[in-house]
């Protein structure tokens, strides 16, 4: 069984008062560019002549090059516009409705059109939320519409997204949709913090794991793999040290503890198996974080302890 | 052990003839759009005051956000404008010299600057070509230089990228440099194939592995991993399904292969371990391909047989 997909390339050019602009709907955050040109030159007080594109913005919902009926389930990155892929940004800017949780960069609603729907089901935190069924109904519900509906979250939707559930939901539906990748948080803190997850001679593979649940994870499962990273493991630390010490990970295994990755907030802790708790021990939470296990996490203090050649 | 890192977010206002432009360094993509705008423009033959931005473009070298005499090595994705982050894209718009290997899509050269030179390290290929210790030293060369040098890699740095050596060369050399995260090729292949990595009741967890020197790997290691992600397995696909096979997995194991994800050429494969080998059996090479080996690449085909609810 194959399937293929392309996606079209076509331009078309729009017209905007006196100005006739050539608007191509492949090229990288045109849409996006404009209207946060428009923004920068508003504050700014900037001539209004400077930026034509984004007082005549053509990305409106009848001019959007995006069909209608259809949910986009999008991976923003880890946490602010810098890690945004051009297409979401693009998706973003070209939005009937969007539909978001707990993202690392609120801004990102900001670049959204005016006439946008912006609806939050956020699941985090101590208020009673919304439930993953009554998500997936919501995004039928506005596919069905006809909306251009942009289901905006966090990281990656490869990676503890729920995207399973809503990409079921619209199938069984009839709806059109398409899964959007973006920068996963689980390979982002790494890079972010300065080290890689695999590596010619220390690292082969790496896993990704949730500690969501910290107790219920199969640890010996990752006994032979060399590096492990670990998703939502703040609150868990304690427990997740002392189960990788009974599945075999040696005391001075390096250990590198990213927080906030992606954010102005990021803060990095480098350590070992046997000492990252002390070293970690903040006045604030640890959460949200990233947990890299293995010697990848050594490289960035190897490195900056080598002599000049 | 603690550091942390944070960006400047200060804005200038820079002059250009007539036009007073506020310029923000840290706006998403704002130079390589004002960059493809004048592209696009010009292919189009529009009114040159539509596209003030471009016809006095800020990101000269001497104006440049970005500080001289330091390297990025970033990712940019698994192969089109689509995926490459925002952050990227503005390095590739205000790079002095860009230094590359097999990119997916060749077009991002375009958009660096006029003046910007680009130097070809790839190491793909039947003839000779240049060794690692080599790109180390013309990094830290073109450092030592003064020069603004963005290392671009297919992916992520965090994923088989050999960002390890050309870290630590550049710090070896007391040179700046920073990693900078792109979309990982590991994660984006399965979601450019409409499926997750993980899901709540199928996959909490998945490893990523190359099969570069498929006979060298531990596969042993994934037996107990619900979700494997193998790249460069193409060519030894056949070992792969036997030594998977011999370490535990079942002939009815969901199995996908995409084919040049993220690019025009992109083809997808949805089969399980007993039969991928006659049902990829292509005209043209496999390569470069992922395959997703587990439950989660059953999903697809079990979402389009769903019944509308």
């Amino acid at each position: 069984m194959r399937c293929s997909s392309s996606s079209s390339s076509s331009s078309r050019v729009l017209s905007h008062g006196r100005h006739h602009v050539a608007w191509q709907p492949t090229l990288p955050c045109q849409a996006v560019c404009n209207r946060i040109q428009a923004r920068a030159a508003d504050s700014a007080g900037a001539h209004a002549a400077a930026v034509p594109f984004a007082r005549h913005n053509p990305a409106s919902a009848e001019e959007s090059a995006l069909p209608p009926g259809k949910c986009w389930l999008a991976g923003v990155g880890p946490g602010s516009w810098d890690h945004v892929t051009v297409k979401v940004a693009r998706l973003i800017a070209e939005a009937e409705v969007l539909v978001y949780d707990d993202l690392g960069a609120q801004e990102l609603l900001a670049a959204a059109p005016a006439w946008a729907e912006q609806v939050y089901v956020g699941k985090r935190g101590g208020t009673a939320s919304i439930k993953q069924p009554q998500i997936d109904e919501l995004l039928v519900k506005l596919c069905k519409q006809g909306k251009r509906v942009v289901r905006l979250k966090g990281g990656c939707p490869s990676t503890f997204s729920r995207v399973s559930s809503e990409a079921a939901a619209l199938s069984a539906a009839g709806c059109a949709y398409e899964l959007v990748p973006g920068v996963s948080t689980a390979t982002a803190a790494a890079v972010l913090a300065g080290l890689p997850l695999t590596d010619a001679k220390l690292a082969g593979a790496f896993a990704v794991v949730s500690a969501h649940d910290a107790a219920a994870v199969d640890w010996a499962a990752f006994s032979d793999i060399p590096t492990l990273v670990i998703l939502m493991g703040g609150r868990a630390l304690p427990l997740i040290v002392q189960l990788l010490q009974a599945t075999g990970w040696s005391d001075s295994t390096p250990v590198a503890v990213v927080k906030a990755a992606g954010t102005a907030a990021q803060a990095t802790w480098f350590s070992t198996l046997a000492h990252v708790q002390q070293d970690t021990k903040p006045g604030a939470p640890l959460s949200p974080c990233i947990i890299v296990v293995g010697r990848v996490a050594g490289l960035p203090a190897a490195w900056a302890g080598a002599q000049p050649s």
